[in-house]
């Protein structure tokens, strides 16, 4: 019988049986390693739908909770002013011409926002859409009354910042979006955000707030421009096809429009993207918290923690892969330098144009329309994070457009006087 | 005793004599299906010092000698004009505005010189220098005196294009330099070329002539302008120094330097190169003949042979890798159009103020200044294959400033009469 069974098919069977227990045993050893008990706990009507207190949430996912208060670490906010001079001069009539700070931790949001000067504020409700995660549940009390009305009516009301709500969904810890504005915007371009993968909900949780946006000009709206697209060129037509204008400058007289923050744009089509990653995957890697492997909710630049982020990928060495970052981020901020001092100009020269006695009209318009694309291309790159490391081509490239059309201005407002 | 010779330590030797043992099987496997015997093979004394033919090098090494010979296919020569129309008006009085064509295989170095119009012959013999692996021994015979001779005169006694002499030492089958230009610029940098690392050669032997240079003014010498550096702002800073001038535009009347194919200064301090690796790593790629690993002589884009290049490091899928260099390259190109547009109404408009009577002597110099900047950066990258995929962000730093700078020297000229 012995024999019987180690021969043939039967030596098969065992060989078969032995495999899968050794798989079962590795099996066993990984979770017992790397636990990720926290992310599987069961957290069914134990938080409210409209919980927007971390803390509340902490108490079910106390590591990642502790990641989340990492945020308060992240608390310098060096102006902007400081290594780009011409940015006041470029955003006048602007509040980002009275103060523009680098980003600092989430956390922060509401205290930032608070901070700031009143000037920021006249655009009303709408500004607090990103600061706290209590926004949702305003706008489902106001409806689209809520982006009219006043900024301090609203913020009055808000005690949390940007938290675990805006992403996820209480009962099943999904990711899914709470901001109409991106529901809307994909839903225009006729796509169902419902149907976005799990990786691509991965970083459209981030484009909720991470994008280029303006304020719809009755109802003040929260709106994307991505009718034709996400990027610069495509976002330009949308804005020119109803001659949409922000503000007019005040030196040049020009009509402009303005982009904010277009992390999510400049990303999509870049290597990493196309690479099939998401904004988390380098802002928020896993981390080891005793024997859990914990996503890091603590959102900072990846080179602050280069080991969990680049170097799961990438493996040649922390201080080259900073280094290759650094240089794409210096030879944008060259470039960057370049187009804004030259945007600077193109407005000195339209506002003599514009106050000479029998100016060229037509040369004049011609002069504002390329300023308006040169400050445009600039103003996509120097407003998003990341100093072009999102999608550096793509960077340098509208960068080379807004010194070419920034010049073009110059020329148009030199030849109408 | 067998007992004693399993317990304790020697039945550490025994596991330690049995891991040797399978470590050198596995080497001898490995040597069996991937003999090298090709390089390895003797040929002291049997190849000639100057032996410039390859045929006869190919006698020893018959599998990289077809790999030579597949250059031979390598047969479209497309005219740079067709897509890049802004050059001819660029380049006028250059021959490089009556013929300019794309590289093909190296071994069409002698035909496609012959072929081309005679008014490129005019610099002289020295325009034979990268042409032949026989100009090594000719420089040996006529010393200096050979970069002053007359081309033709040169050219008759060249049989055999760029081969094997060209970077092998034919005793040891080392990689050697056989160009004094490049010695001679490492020693004028304080270095010495024969410390080069073996990775460095792997460059070094290509950088012979994928460089930018220029004739010495009276010695008509192949020179580096190397002096401050290889990148395009140092080398802009060793012209500038003694206002070294190549031509004068027949146009615009402005003093011009002239870059040639800077592959080599463009890939240094790029991501590929400071991650370690040379010219040959990606343009000669390892490739399987038989049973026998083979270095590729066959040069060309990698884009060619991207299983073999690219894909060793890079395992994402050829299509994917395709679609990130085309991204790229297109955005260069489009980014250079740019440019090169720019740089054509520069020459225009300077034209129109040099023939104004009464011009601004000292605006129509700093538009002549302006210019010889932005014509510069701009030619640096438009003549060096790859378009910008050897180093992105430098490239399309470059053609920032070739774009201000051409827009500056419009200015100049415009404000000049």
């Amino acid at each position: 019988m012995a024999n019987k069974y180690l021969s043939g098919k039967h030596l098969g069977l065992v060989i078969f049986a032995g495999a899968i227990l050794l798989i079962l045993i590795t099996f066993g050893i990984s979770s017992f390693f790397f636990n990720n008990k926290e992310l599987q706990r069961e957290t069914v009507g134990e938080i409210g739908a409209r919980e927007a207190d971390p803390a509340v949430w902490g108490q079910y996912y106390p590591l990642t909770y502790q990641t989340y208060l990492e945020n308060f670490e992240n608390t310098e906010k060096p102006s902007h002013f400081e290594t780009k001079p011409y940015m006041q001069k470029i955003y006048a009539g602007l509040g980002f011409a009275v103060e523009f700070n680098e980003p600092r931790g989430h956390v922060y949001t509401l205290e930032d926002i608070r901070a700031i000067a009143p000037q920021r504020y006249k655009t009303g409700a709408a500004c607090n859409t990103c600061k706290s995660s209590q926004i949702p549940e305003i706008i489902d009390k106001y409806g689209d009354q809520y982006y009219l009305m006043d900024f301090k009516e609203i913020n009055d009301q808000l005690e949390h910042p940007i938290a675990c709500l805006d992403c996820h969904d209480p009962k099943t810890m999904e990711l899914t979006i709470t901001r109409p504005a991106l529901i809307e915007a994909y839903a225009r371009q006729g796509k169902d955000i419902k149907k976005a993968t799990r990786q691509e909900m991965r970083s459209l949780v981030c484009a909720q707030c991470h994008v280029t946006y303006y304020f719809e000009k009755d109802t003040k709206k929260v709106t994307f421009p991505w009718d034709k697209g996400v990027k610069a060129d495509e976002i330009l037509a949308y804005y020119d096809e109803d001659g949409f204008v922000e503000w007019t400058h005040p030196d040049s007289g020009t009509p402009l429009i303005k982009a904010r923050h277009a992390e999510y744009e400049t990303f999509m089509g870049s290597t990493h993207q196309t690479a099939g990653l998401a904004c988390a995957d380098c802002h928020m890697p896993y981390q080891k918290m005793g024997n859990t492997k914990v996503t890091s909710h603590n959102w900072t630049s990846p080179l602050n923690n280069i080991e969990e982020s680049c170097m799961v990928c990438h493996r040649e060495g922390s201080d080259w892969l900073k280094s290759r970052v650094e240089d794409t981020q210096q030879k944008t901020k060259e470039t960057q330098d370049r187009a804004g001092n030259t945007v600077v100009k193109a407005i000195d020269e339209i506002k003599i144009a514009r106050a000479t006695p029998g100016v060229n009209a037509e040369l004049l318009q011609q002069a504002d329309e390329t300023l308006r694309k040169g400050f445009w291309y600039l103003d996509y790159v120097m407003v998003t994070n990341g100093y072009g490391f999102h999608n550096p081509t793509d960077t340098m490239n509208n960068l080379g457009k807004a010194i070419d059309y920034a010049h073009q201005a110059i020329q148009f407002a030199k030849d109408a006087r």
